[in-house]
């Protein structure tokens, strides 16, 4: 094969982004090099094309961002021995540095050390990304492909919806970016007895709608607290999942949880938020998780596990399918508030 | 009303039951007089009925059997606050102490001093029967009538299947009497990702199918074993639920779970069980769960949210609706195996 | 007996307290009459002394206050059966509804209508209490009677202490006020690996020394967050136990909570708090549990198993005994800072 | 250092070892080679010298066993980072695959393919044993350095007593070998109300004394049952930690169980027991866990902290200091009964 493939590339401390050739990566003794089939955009991705505060504390150019992909296997280290060329594969893009107390105990999704693919090093938007093997996912060959670019946001949304009981309770998600329509499709799936999908945004709960979410509602117009109140005879609900990291939405959440309940919290505000923490937490006997990442490997065990049996049905999610090249017209929908998940396919040629 | 009622009575220490006339109950001042529309019955009948050395161990004749009913409240004490008349309403027949170890810590269902209506008082196949307000169970008007008087069977199944978690988890459900089939439905409603049914009843195996197992299967003539661990990338089940309470079932049930599995016992052996500690358990790393009623009442709001949100189809299993009259009938088509789960209807005329 | 005791009675809206000569409760079928003998202070009672706005909100006078006691039954309703004249007893001063969906699943601690005795109705700052039979909790003899009377922020710390995992973890405790300092001797006896007690206060913190915390900090004047590290192996600890209900001191063990640990809170706080929900929960992953009062009745069944097994030394905490008579000075003490629990003795002459 | 060591050899299919100098191990690039200071003796040992059925199905010679131990680092692999020459450490000798499903989901101490240092490959009754870098426990230096050969059965201990609660819980110990013994001193200092020892050998019942059970009882001349209810107010224990692996022990260990208990199951029956499932799990609701190892390294972190903190006399259980020459010595003592736990020294000049 040719020593070069295209990619996106972040050249400069700056918004943008350039289409170019680059070498493909070399990889040791212990990684895999995957030929990414399609890479799909987080909204982590639009942070650093923008170049916004958080994106200029964290990456340093030149980088090829892009953590959610899937591909086959093009080569694989000496000692590599869980996958053999021509695997359909994807990855947990958070490599854990497996010596930490974290690490050692089961919770390396939390790892001090962590290094994220795609961020802290190239990752997925060019024609080839190199993984180590411990995170690398062979997939279930039952799994739809259209899937399975995707399985790391949907993780965030497995993780965060199983971190605790779901099953025979009501549910509020609040948030409706493509983790939590995730979020609804894995709630229905799991046993939830009602799911409360609060969202602002006109577009995205249209979708929230095609996920079958029981009522879809817009807490700039809607008396969200009253009616959540009135279809929970009184409590509010007994589970909170807080996908949209915002302080309105974090507050509107702990007001329409119950007594008792619990929260977890996925989506990342951008600063200090407050918090009525006798009312919400204190009198209330919550339990609040905090979310990151996906489980190592516990969590790809469960999307793989509702995937195969067919109980998410992930489609409205998938708005937008373009070439590599088009990068550029990708961030565009994603800034207008018109798009929810988009898949890049790197060769033109695959689009469906 | 008139002070007599029709009952189905244990009158002497043998076989059989006569159908007479009785006293209707008089209620103190925190109980509750339920007019019985419906009272379904439950293998523990059909001990009592046949007077086998379990019922002739516990049961003290004269007695109303029956512990599975809905009906209209007729009268309440006047102390009684949280229904009044007309409500339509089921019970927990598990009357706790509310005074030992396990009432005062939240695990009433286990109480050391529990007595059961219809097995150590008079029950509901009556015209009437009197409840504890503590333990009236006010149904929601959305959930079908038609599952009122098998929420105590629905509720065993609730019990068992969410002990723990099944969400993205494959199942395996040995025994498909009612408890069994409910359980079916109960894991695919939350989650599970396959659900594996096993029972030598063809009959049973039938409504097995109907109530949605992703397999149903036959341990006289198939080798469950190799085909469960062929369905579960060799690994086995993450979850038993064991309900068939036979020796051979428990044993196939510890054959295809899988290391670091859970398993739910309800079903009842009639005698000590040999086990395998050290292969089954042990080194396994399995987690044991011994299932005994209903939580009081965590598992009647379960049940509640699951059926308001449509989530169980259980008309398979109910398969014959009778006068009260026919109670020898009941017994009869249960001795043949070939019936699930009967209706009693107190009122003939109500018969559906 | 006569009709009348000595009571500490809020008569009017407005700051201080009468004592004076009141009717002995009458009690219903259900109750349990108890004669006082003694009463500790609680922090709940400073704010009502002093009438500061959370008790303008709250309480409704005339009430008598009280809600820490021990005493001896004096009579008991005609339904009553679990205790009998002349018993040894406490009691758990929330009295939950019975009928909310938390009452109804071993949640009582957290009834959506709980009423509170010495809050919302006559408490045991008097010569008798009346008490429903549900509440009461018979004292097992082998406890040391000094302690019967502070149970109940006993519990407080207990709740807190052990609403998950201890052992072999180290432990910041922030807060030393009488429930933060038996936090301290509970943290301990369940074996906690190190316990740092934090508080700005240096009389509160002479007596952290005194219950065995490993290391005593001052906020104010050490660097806790290196301090903890260098004791952490630059993690952090394990376990937070929030008991100040300051932000400043939420702020802080936040700080030095680690990845992946576990936070209860219990101190409340007079006004919204900002939190760093990103860094200080979500990327670390964190539990929080909001801590209510006491569990019924699990948390009285690990008190009096630890205290009968002669695990916590709680006498370092106790600081003041006076009469009731001298309600007034203890209000003093508790203002000055320079005193912790402060028991007031019913019948002066009882003083040890 | 010279090419060759002493070691204790299993070189034939029969009862036995010989003393003999082999090769010192040769390491690979992730190993760690350790000069062994101080190894100690387990039953497995026991089984493996006295060449009984399960050895004879498990163990094929010629092998080196020893599993329990401390050393120095001798020599590093060259990618190993975590631990340089010189370094005191133990291991865990459970080598998991690290790719199948129990190791990616944190259950590594129950990994499918599982082989175990000192009975798959050689072990640690040598001059030396070579570890991979993962199972390397590097020691903390404030641990009494007489513990470090013997984490390996306190960690066996830590992870049966410490599978569930135990802070203010009754105890019950069956079987009073170093596991069980270990598992008094761990009960103890995390909080168990109650610790009741039972033990048949007089010489163990001795060392539980010392080792602080509050009761130690003798099964064969005492009646534990109504003993233990006499101490537990008629209820019978909140847990139950199995170590003795004989069916008695585990009859009366369920007997002696309360409803609602826990049980971690850790002994190693020789063959299947006869278990009364309907009266001792299910009517009980009890939860039992069976425990396999210790956690990867949840249990290491805890022992650890543990031993820090000084919570641990572990000194009665070490009853026999031998050079590594005297093995046979070792094997004689401990088929005698009277002996508990025996370090031997493989530098004879270093025993205190």
């Amino acid at each position: 094969m040719s020593s070069l493939m295209p990619a996106v590339v972040k050249s400069e401390p700056k918004a943008g982004v350039e289409l170019r050739e680059v070498p493909i990566p070399v990889i040791g003794a212990t990684d895999v090099l995957v030929k990414v089939k399609v890479a799909s955009i987080c909204g982590t991705d639009l942070h650093i094309y923008n170049w916004d505060p958080w994106a200029q504390g964290r990456v340093i150019p030149p980088l090829v961002p892009g953590h959610e992909f899937c591909g086959h296997v093009a080569a694989i280290g000496r000692e590599v021995t869980s996958v053999k060329e021509g695997d359909f594969v994807s990855a947990e893009m958070h490599v854990a540095c497996g010596k930490c107390l974290q690490c050692r105990t089961g919770q390396g999704h939390i790892c001090q050390h962590v290094k994220i693919i795609g961020i802290d090093r190239n990752g997925a938007f060019a024609g080839y990304v190199a993984i180590p093997e411990s995170n690398i996912w062979k997939l279930d060959p039952s799994i739809p492909q259209e899937y399975a670019s995707i399985l790391d946001p949907l993780g965030n949304a497995v993780h965060t919806a199983l971190s605790g009981d779901l099953a025979a309770k009501t549910v509020a998600i609040t948030g409706c970016g493509p983790i939590g329509l995730f979020a609804i499709a894995v709630a229905r799936a799991c046993g939830a007895a009602q799911v409360f999908a609060i969202e602002v945004n006109e577009y995205r709960r249209n979708i929230a709608h095609q996920m079958g979410a029981d009522l879809v509602l817009d807490p700039a117009t809607e008396d969200v607290r009253s009616i959540i109140r009135d279809h929970t005879g009184g409590y509010g609900v007994d589970v909170l999942l807080e996908l949209a990291g915002h302080k309105d939405a974090i507050k509107l959440g702990f007001d329409v949880l119950r007594t008792g309940g619990r929260v977890s919290l996925l989506g990342i505000p951008s600063r200090p938020v407050e918090l009525d923490l006798a009312k919400d937490i204190i009198f209330k006997g919550a339990t609040i998780h905090g979310i990151n990442g996906r489980r190592m490997f516990e969590t790809w065990y469960q999307m793989t596990a509702l995937l195969k049996a067919g109980k998410l049905d992930l489609h409205p999610v998938i708005t937008n399918r373009l070439p590599l090249s088009d990068f550029d017209k990708g961030m565009e929908l994603l800034n207008s508030g018109k798009a929810s998940k988009i898949l890049l396919y790197v060769d033109g040629s695959e689009l469906k």
